[in-house]
């Protein structure tokens, strides 16, 4: 099986942040997640990240499918790629010297930037095919044409059409390097080759890095074929700054968009919806402007999510969202239910034609089908030490500016009186209120003015 | 006068919709009520929608407007405009057979695509202008230059300039098809010239299908003069999948942010502003970004609408909106009141100098001038089986978190006090509360806490 | 010092408002201050901007900055500038004749028009730079490349490379000007000779208006050498109407967007988030889609603002606001505060580890550090005639649906039961409420259901 290295070892100095850029985020995963995930979706198994020491503490999603080698200092790619081949993930001699032996031929090693994060499995796996190509290609380079050319390294074509002799680095440039058009975005090596020629990388004599770009001019010098495969800039953009990451964020983003159009759903105003990587949404699907998607959200066929909504772990079947309504993790809601405006739901699963209509919250509750929740109303899950569970039936009817106080049961048919403290479990068929009778006092507003009057007079 | 002919019998199966595509709306109309719109602007009061049987069921603006004629099977656009010319709206004779006897010269037909939703009842009557030109004129083609020309008919020039000898099908599209710029986006065809010469149309060889467009060769080839009217591309695209919806979707917002800027409305940024097709806004009127509009309403000058309010059937007075407000169906806001963050209104009437600023729910009510609605007030309207009325009066103060059991009436002047329940109508100048005496329990506080400590422990 | 004149008389008809163009505002700052304050940043501090009688009654921030001309008819810029330099904040010569004498040489007049608002401070000064070029320098014109050449002045160049010899006024558009590039965007002209050549401009035979334009003709035929310099077609765009108002609104967005991009903020969808010229925001800011920014707000490192915010008047340090957030006026945010959604704070301390989740309001108070404020608690600021302060302790928890009705204080560490009405103060330690005893009715609902229906029946 073929095997990956990610280089994330950068800390992104044009972020001006405490987090180092690989782990900054679009459509909610970081860079080098999006990158892992493409690999591992591409069937590549074998992935190891390189990061600096200490990088391990950020948030991964893919944690677990990766190994971590860790490069002590900035001194270049090719450093980089020599600590992920001693990195227990990948099996190596143990007197640390990479021998060509260790490293059966016919592998290949994707060697790739954890700051080009939305490059697909497609052109992975296309790379593969280029290398499959001819049996002397040991190199298969990640192309694209990019104006953006100021920190890539530029393909040097070879004698033979589509074949290149070598990569050469930005901070090597040359009036020569600014008339080719290709620029490096990945590396496909084969593994023998990698292993046999890394440790004759020598330093660039301008910035004493190891470039593993070198990579391609001592396979090309040694007699092997150096190819590359062209994707689309789009795809291949690095991220150094804010604003890069603002561009892959709506590259990303549009990206979502087209796929979910074409899959059947009604975005009225795309770019105006944002997804997260892993949004489920089914055909006739309507969200209107204006709708966040964070993680882990599955919205079935004939849902209509109005403007202002937030929906993130949550599961939608043929409801009626929003508008204003924001669904948080763990909620279910049911088919023909109907969340309205100002209402917050949590935890909470949501049977079939309940209405909660308006200004409400509700956290880890179970409601019956056919309820009704009245305005205002708030589960009251926290007291100040523990969460508890408010379990409300089938058909009940809770009134107005209600607070259920949890742990607590409303039983099937039962109905709440507007504006109740709830703190007991309400039987089937009962009625619970908990309110004064109203008192009204005659004249009491206008005495009530004048007293404010005097007292400004 | 003359008639239109829509053609809307397409099921549109790159939707992936139970709904057939011209049903899905644009700035919240059908697709095909908006071509009727367009035609009925354009004083053309004769129309016909071709539709597919069970297509009826999908509601349907100005269904009042249009006989509806139904095609039942797929084979094509001059079967449909047949299948509309033997209906009822349009007398024919009663064996069928169309004879050029039955339509008197000089009127027109219009033939339409009901899913090119954005021509301009001004291009309408331009067709007709140009098909004034000479009396030899039998076709006005709709022409627009456009490069996605995959689905559309395309233009064969004849001899004299401006005219036209064919329309080439894109199923029978060609290299020399290719280079023709012009494609096919409707037909203006004199009546009796139709009548003569649809049972002529073939079927295409390719396809079986009968294309509507074969009517301009025959018109040529019996002497009479094919013209044509390029019209704008972005008015005339047509709608084949979600992305294009999302498209004109796009291009119909952007027709309406302009009209109402050029009207002396502000839109700090028009592209995050979403309009009706009906919606009427003053001068001086300002919006912020994120706001939208449903169908029927009304904006009168000086007012501001805040960012992130959504607003349906409402007509508002020179009055502050929002941020974060509901507006629904029924309401009316009048000059100076005040609708602040997470308030939703719905069929009241609220009168001037009003203040409803904070969480609130208004439903069902009337407001009367002066009074200031507490925040976290909501009006009970619902029972769990009837809405019913809630009347406030003149200068009367909702206490906070107050709720109003509907039908109730608070007269002018009153007060009610915070977090009251109120069931029983107030009169006049009267203050009415329903509370509970507070009690404070010395340590209550402290022992809650360790009792809850102990209980972890 | 160098001083100049911003021309702000014009009503812009186009406009269709009650309000003159020049108070429109961008980035919640009207033009003619936009443009005060970039004079005012490139260190020129003697301005006079010249308007039309009654418009000193619309709001300017920076008033106090100016001095202010009127001009009573509109008969141009170059009237216009007459009645600045007659105007007390420029000493003039008591008979109101503009005598050379007055104006010493060596300096220089800015004459910039009030509905360019986005010229920046730096390409003011660089016009001082080119003033320097050459002592016989006498005009330098602010001049851009723009295809809406409409409504502009266009620069005849002079035989000398990069001098000029007149300004074309549109209304004497020829052939001949339609083929200059330039256009004219703001002048500075050396004090001694705008005095000098003033009183020499004729009234345009065309409109009657004197030009204030006109004195780069009589500076060159006087011998003196007019120049230019090119700025950015962005930052020079007029505004005559509210289309063009919507389009120096985004190019104004899109320069703070990167700006706060550059200084280390993240912005996830940089387009939906919308500035004022105020905005501070420090590296490690986070701002999801759709945030507006009012006036004066500062947010610290390490903020995560969600999405549907709008902050105005708010100091926030480190904390995490939203989504659907409203931070008002006089509002404080201390670390590792929460503020969730359907929240509403206003002119209020909110402190550390401040816990404020759910549709609450909170209004003129204080609330003490780890203090937790359940979902629906309404401070009641207001009785109808004054404001009143709400002070929360520490540690204190409040429990869901409460009214603390103002002035109140919570002592630290005290506890309110969900659904009171908190009128009179808590000691530290206790545990207030107001609540009447759960009252369950059996079968009270079956009854009430079967009563209603009867009634329907």
């Amino acid at each position: 099986m073929n095997s990956a290295i990610i280089l994330a070892a950068g800390s992104g100095r044009r972020f001006k942040s405490s987090i180092p850029k690989v782990f900054h985020t679009v459509g909610g995963l970081s860079l080098l997640d999006h990158v892992i995930h493409s690999v591992l979706t591409a069937g590549i198994g074998n992935i190891t990240a390189v990061i600096r020491p200490g990088y391990e503490r950020f948030p991964l999603k893919f944690a677990n499918n990766v190994a971590f080698a860790f490069q002590s200092a900035p001194i270049g790619s090719g450093d980089a790629v020599k600590c992920a081949l001693k990195c227990p993930n990948d099996p190596k001699p143990s007197d640390e010297k990479l021998s060509c032996a260790d490293a059966p031929s016919g592998k290949w090693i994707y060697i790739l930037y954890g700051d080009i994060p939305l490059v697909t499995p497609e052109t992975l796996q296309m790379l593969s095919e280029v290398a499959k190509t001819c049996p002397k290609t040991a190199v298969v380079v990640l192309a694209m044409n990019s104006a953006n050319t100021k920190s890539l390294g530029k393909l040097e074509p070879a004698a033979t059409e589509k074949t290149i002799k070598s990569i050469i680095e930005a901070r090597d440039a040359s009036p020569y390097t600014a008339t080719l058009p290709l620029c490096n975005a990945g590396l496909l090596v084969r593994k023998d080759v990698l292993y046999k020629l890394i440790s004759q990388i020598k330093p660039s004599p301008v910035t004493d890095e190891f470039y593993i770009t070198e990579i391609v001019r001592l396979a090309h010098e040694a007699g092997y074929i150096c190819r590359y495969h062209e994707a689309n800039a789009e795809e291949l953009l690095g991220v150094n700054d804010r604003q890069d990451l603002a561009v892959v964020e709506q590259y990303f983003q549009n990206r979502m968009r087209k796929k979910h159009m074409a899959d059947g759903v009604t975005l009225v105003a795309p770019e105006t919806v944002f997804f997260s990587f892993d949004t489920i949404l089914e055909s006739d699907v309507v969200i209107d402007p204006f709708v966040i998607f964070g993680p882990n959200v599955h919205v079935k066929s004939g849902t209509h999510v109005n403007s202002f909504c937030t929906l993130e772990g949550a599961d939608v079947q043929n409801a009626t969202i929003g508008p204003f309504a924001r669904l948080r993790s763990g909620t279910t809601i049911a088919e023909n239910a109907k969340i309205g405006n100002f209402v917050e739901i949590k935890n909470s699963i949501v049977h079939k034609n309940v209405k909660i209509n308006h200004l409400t919250y509700v956290g880890d509750s179970e409601i019956g089908k056919n309820t009704n929740i009245g305005a205002g109303t708030i589960t009251c899950n926290y007291d100040g030490f523990h969460k508890h569970k408010t379990s409300i039936g089938e058909n009940v009817f809770i009134g107005s500016n209600s607070a259920l106080v949890a742990p607590v049961k409303i039983g099937n048919n039962a109905m709440i009186g507007a504006g109740s403290v709830i703190t007991k479990d309400v039987e089937p068929e009962s009625l619970a209120v908990s309110r004064v009778p109203q008192r009204n006092i005659e004249s009491g507003s206008s005495k009530f003015r004048s007293r404010k009057s005097k007292k400004d007079g």
